[in-house]
C-alpha cells in the first residue's frame, strides 16, 4: 500500500523516553493488584455491597464520556461506529423477529447459528469444528471474556495480559479474586502498529505455575497491531510449556486488517486449539455493538464449563439476534461484505491518520482494528512533572494523557482515552505521550474533529 | 370466579403424606450444601476449569429437554409460550432495529427505558424513582439473579430461598461460594395455590447474621401462589430485625395474576424499599422470552454494584430490545394489552386444570404465573419405594416424581417437571407427587397433552 508506505517513512512516534528496551529489567512482570495508586479511585461504597466489589474500579470510558457529554464533545473516543449498521443485517433482525425467533434459546447457542458458525471457522482453525461442542454463543465478547474468567480461574490465580489491553479480563479477574499481570508491548519508535513488539522472555518471565489464563488480542486495541504468524508460533511455544495455561485470544477485530495482511488465529498454531478459547463479537463484525452478540470457539473441555457458567448468569443470548447473525453470516460473502467493510474502514483510518498527522497529533498507523494511538507531546497539558519523566506512581488520573485528553475534550471539544488506562502500574510511563482514538465514525465526525482541534490551537497545525 | 370456586370444592390434592405441619421439626432449615445426593450427578469433569465448577449441576430442564425431544412430546414442562408474541411489540423492534438503536447503550439501561419504568412502577411501589439511579436492565432475569449474587454475596455467606423455587440463585450462590439455605412453602392438602403457606417461624430459624439474601417469589414458580399484603408484612417484619439482609424478590409474572387478585410488590411494604431489589422480566410480561430482557428496582445503594457487576460481565443488555422494551411499555395500556393477556392466560389456565382433571392427574389450582402443580398419585411408576414414603436420602434421579414425569415422556409424549427438583435435600418428600405443568401454550398443544395422557392409560381416565 502507497499511502502506508510514505506513512511510514514520515512519521517517527516516540513512545517515551523511559522505554530503554535494552535495559528492560527481566524481573517478573507488574501486578495490578499491588498497585498503589487503586486506593484512590472511587470505590462502590454500598455497605450492603460483596467485599469482591471493593477491588472493582470504574473504567476510564466512565470519566470520559462524562466529559465527552458535558462538553458535547466529538466523541473519538468509545469504539463504536457512528454510521447505520448494514441494511441486509438489520433486515435479518427484521425477518428473525416477525419468523417469530423470540424464545428462549439453547443456552449454548441457537442451533442454526452454531452450524453457520462451524462451517465458517473450520477452514480458518484447519480443523472440522462441531458446533455442538466447540463453539459457545454469549452475549458479546466482554460477556465471553468474564465468563472464561469465571469458569476457568480460581482465586490466587494469575491472569497475564499482554498489555496495553481492554479492561474485561482484569476486571472479572478482580471479581474472582485472581491476580493480573501484565507484559506490555514495547517500541522506542513507532510508525505503525507493526512496531510494538511482545518481548518473548519477558512474557516467559511473567508465567508461573499459578498462571490459569494468558490473555491475547489480536488485531490488538488499542495500538492496532496484527500479530503475525511468526509471533504468534513464539508466544504459542511457549504456552505448550505450562500445561495448566489456557489462551484466552481476543479476535473480535478479524474483520478488521488494512493493507492486505491477514488475520491469523493462534488456535490455528499446531497444538494450540485444544488450549485455546478464541472470542468473537458478531457486534463489531456486523457494526451494531448494541446488539451483544459474541461468541467463543475452542475444545470442548474448556466450552463446556464456559456454557455452564453462561447458563448460570445469563441463560441464553437473545434469540432473534442469534438467528439473525446466522443469516448475516450466511448473506455477506455473496455480497461482498467483508471487502467492503475492511476497505471502507481502511480509508476511514486513512483519513485520521492524514488530518491528525495535520492537527500535530502524529498517529501509529494502525494495521488493524477501530483505534490508533496518537502522539500528544505537541499538545501542552499543566501537569506538576516535566513531559517525559512522569513517575510511575503518581494516581492514573493525574498522568499526563489523562491531563491531555480532558484538555481535548474541553478546550477543542473532542474525546480521546488516555492510553496510560490501558496499561497497569509501572508500564504506564510506556504511553504517557498517546491518545487513542477511534476512526470507526462517520467521515463528517472525522472532518469535525479535525476542525476542532485546529481550531482550539491545541494540536501544532501547519495550516 | 364461579369456575375456581368449583375446583376448590372438588379438588383437595394430598400433598404428602410425610408433611406432617403440626409435628414439623423447628430446627434449623436444609443446608442445600449438605446434600448428599450431589455426588452422584454428572459434573463438569474439565480438568481445566475453576475448583467452583465443581459445584454445579446440571438443571433438572436439560435431563427433560433432551428427553422431550428424544420422545417428540408436547413439551409442557419449560416455561416459554408457543404462541406468537404479540405484533405490537414485534413491530416496536422492529422500528428500533430500523431508527438505529444498534450500538451499546448506557451500562445501567437504555434511557428511553428506564424513564419509563420509572414512571410505570413509581406509583406501584408508592414512591418517586429516579430512574438514572434506581433501575437497572440486565439480560433478563436470570441475570438479574446472577448479578445481585455477585454484586452482594461473599463465600460462606447464606442466602435464604422460599422453595420450591427457580434454581437461579442457587446456581449462582454455588458459583460464589455461598451457602443455600431453604425455606419450604407447605400444605397438608392443597385445591389452589393458595393452600400453601411460609411459616414465619419456620423463615426466622433459618436466619442468622450471615444470611445476605432472603429470595422470594410471588407469583410463584412451581406452585402459583400469588403472596397477600399479609403475608408480604409478616416476612417484612422479621426481614427488618436483620439489617445486613436484603431482599431479592423475583416477580417476573406480576404481570399473570387471575380471579382478580392484584399482585404486591414486597418493596411497597413501608420501609422494606431500601431492603428489596425486585426483578422482573420483558421477556415474560410480553411473551419474548427469548429477548432477555429484565430489569431490577431497587435503592442506589444496592442498584449501584449490581450495574458495576452486569457492566464488567455483560457490558450492557441488547439496545434495540430495550428500546422496543420502552415502546411496549409505552404503548401496551393505550391497547388493553395486559388485561387481554392476563384473561387470555386465564382461560389457558382453567382449560389446563379441566383437561388434567378429566385425565386423572388433579391440578392445584394456581392464582398466578405460567405454571401449575398437578397431582400423579394415580399414575404408576416403578420405583423401589413406596408412594408416600420415600426416604429423604435417596438421589433426586431416583424420586418417584422423576420416575412419573420420566414414565409421562417415554409413554404418552408429554413433558412436566418433576416437582422435588424445586425442593432442597430435607424437603423433597413434600412433593414426591407432583409435577410442573406449564400452560402458556397454544391451546391445541393443551388439547394434544390431554388426548396423549389419556390414550397411554397412565392417568385415570373417567372416559
Amino acid at each position: 500500500m502507497q499511502g502506508s508506505r510514505s506513512l511510514r517513512l514520515r512519521l517517527r512516534v516516540p513512545i517515551s523516553a523511559l522505554s530503554e528496551t535494552s535495559a528492560r529489567p527481566r524481573q517478573r512482570a507488574q501486578l495490578f493488584d499491588a498497585d498503589p495508586t487503586l486506593a484512590d479511585r472511587p470505590q462502590i461504597s454500598s455497605p450492603l455491597a460483596s467485599l469482591r466489589m471493593a477491588k472493582t474500579e470504574p473504567s476510564v470510558f466512565a470519566e470520559f464520556s462524562e466529559l465527552s457529554e458535558k462538553y458535547h464533545a466529538v466523541n473519538l473516543g468509545q469504539g463504536y461506529p457512528d454510521f447505520p449498521m448494514p441494511d441486509f443485517v438489520k433486515q435479518a433482525a427484521i425477518e428473525a423477529i416477525q419468523g417469530d425467533y423470540n424464545q428462549y434459546s439453547r443456552p449454548a447457542g441457537h442451533t442454526r447459528l452454531v452450524r453457520t458458525l462451524a462451517a465458517r471457522y473450520g477452514p480458518k482453525f484447519g480443523r472440522a469444528l462441531n458446533g455442538a461442542e466447540e463453539i459457545a454463543v454469549v452475549g458479546g465478547a466482554t460477556n465471553a471474556i468474564f465468563s472464561a474468567v469465571v469458569a476457568l480461574v480460581d482465586p490466587e490465580d494469575e491472569v497475564v495480559c499482554v498489555e496495553p489491553f481492554f479492561d474485561a479480563p482484569k476486571i472479572a479477574a478482580d471479581l474472582m479474586g485472581a491476580k493480573t499481570i501484565g507484559v506490555p508491548l514495547r517500541a522506542d519508535w513507532a510508525a505503525t502498529s507493526a512496531d510494538w513488539k511482545l518481548d518473548l522472555d519477558e512474557l516467559e518471565a511473567a508465567l508461573s505455575p499459578r498462571t490459569k489464563l494468558l490473555v491475547l488480542n489480536t488485531p490488538h486495541n488499542p495500538t492496532g497491531k496484527v500479530f503475525t504468524p511468526t509471533e504468534l508460533e513464539g508466544i504459542a511455544e511457549i504456552v505448550q510449556r505450562y500445561p495448566g495455561l489456557v489462551v484466552l485470544s481476543d479476535e473480535v477485530y478479524e474483520a478488521m486488517v488494512y493493507d492486505g495482511l491477514e488475520h491469523r488465529h493462534i488456535a490455528s498454531v499446531p497444538g494450540m486449539f485444544e488450549r485455546c478459547l478464541t472470542v468473537f463479537s458478531a457486534g463489531k463484525t456486523f457494526s451494531a455493538t448494541g446488539w451483544r452478540v459474541g461468541y467463543v470457539i475452542g475444545p470442548k473441555s474448556l466450552i463446556s464449563p464456559l456454557v455452564r457458567v453462561h447458563q448460570a448468569s445469563n441463560f441464553s443470548t437473545p434469540t432473534p439476534l442469534q438467528v439473525a447473525t446466522a443469516m448475516a453470516f450466511e448473506r455477506a460473502d455473496q455480497r461482498n461484505y467483508f471487502d467492503e467493510f475492511k476497505s471502507n474502514l481502511q480509508a476511514k483510518r486513512d483519513k485520521l491518520c492524514r488530518l491528525l498527522r495535520v492537527a500535530g497529533l502524529a498517529p501509529i498507523v494502525p494495521e488493524g482494528g477501530y483505534f490508533l494511538l496518537a502522539d500528544t507531546t505537541k499538545v501542552g497539558a499543566a501537569t506538576p512533572f516535566p513531559l517525559w519523566e512522569a513517575p510511575e506512581d503518581i494516581p492514573l488520573r493525574d498522568r499526563r494523557d489523562f491531563a491531555v485528553c480532558r484538555l481535548l475534550c474541553e478546550r477543542a471539544g473532542v474525546t480521546a482515552i488516555p492510553a496510560s488506562a490501558f496499561f497497569s502500574q509501572g508500564h504506564r510511563h510506556i504511553t504517557d505521550s498517546l491518545a487513542r482514538f477511534c476512526f470507526c465514525k462517520e467521515d463528517d465526525t472525522l472532518d469535525e474533529a479535525f476542525r476542532r482541534i485546529v481550531h482550539s490551537g491545541l494540536g501544532a497545525a501547519w495550516i
